[in-house]
């Protein structure tokens, strides 16, 4: 990418560095949610029209960001830094499990919706959000099954499997 | 295809004739379940290990073939012909809608698992059969929401919302 746009494209370039370094500059961590804001705390923080109530647990901001585009969710979040991965020497607290927890302590939310990826990771840091939180609080977490729009043969046996095992009722 | 086999690899495109012959004298669709089948009536439907009171409807053969190789499932299949799709002419009749019925006012199944792809044609059917089958029986339908192994950022929206909206206990 450097290459071609030092070769392509200096003057959009410059708007690139410069755009980067002003994000640098006024973009932080919202010191309640861990989410990138330009404010303290993060419009969604502030939003008291906002679910006080439930805690929506995610592991980067691009996650917030795609659930708010889906319209439906209207309450808090917690921004992880990440997923327990022991192997590149990420614990609980490198990704911040313990100022998720010390939040719950304090907040008293009456939901957490864990909504992390259902990878080998994403399972690990569910399981250990449960093991810890079980009991304080109503721990929910994504519904897995078919995606909307999707077709029987294009989707993979686990997910089959488990869709099936969690089928819903319909006509009541 | 056809000029693949013809020019490169005349053998196995004689092999490939002589099977599909076989395959077309050998195989008929099974007088209860419309599976593809050597036998009448078809191996699931003459297995008394499996369980007789659960009816999965899908749309095609190979639907079937991926639910018996998620290894959950041990009841009863329905296989139609197809999806309503009004535009090419596919009504109840055409796609054995009537034959479905028919075959739950006589079988009396527990449960009828509405498995069909959740596209707009699916979606049609799957109301259909409930709109008529309501009230009769147990109906349910496979999971929505996020396949396993899925990561949040690569799903879309609508796909997200329900999975929002039906997320699941946790911790109990």
């Amino acid at each position: 990418m450097a290459l071609y746009v030092l070769e392509r494209d200096r003057t959009r370039a410059r708007q690139l560095a410069e755009t980067l370094i002003e994000a640098l500059d006024r973009l932080g961590h919202c010191e309640r949610c861990r989410n990138l804001t330009e404010t303290q705390p993060c419009g969604i923080c502030r939003d008291s029209s906002r679910d006080h109530a439930t805690l929506c647990v995610v592991s980067s901001p691009g996650d917030i960001l795609a659930i708010e585009q889906s319209g439906l969710y209207t309450g808090q979040y917690h921004c992880l830094q990440g997923l327990l991965s022991p192997l590149e020497g990420l614990g609980p607290a490198e990704i911040g499990l313990t100022t998720l927890f010390a939040r719950v302590d304090a907040d008293a939310p009456n939901e957490v919706v864990l909504a992390l990826a259902s990878t080998v990771e994403g399972e690990a840091t569910t399981h250990q959000i449960v093991s810890h939180l079980k009991g304080r609080t109503r721990l929910t977490r994504l519904a897995q099954g078919v995606p909307v729009g999707g077709e029987l043969d294009h989707i993979d046996a686990s997910t089959l499997s488990q869709a099936l095992a969690s089928r819903t009722e319909l006509g009541q």
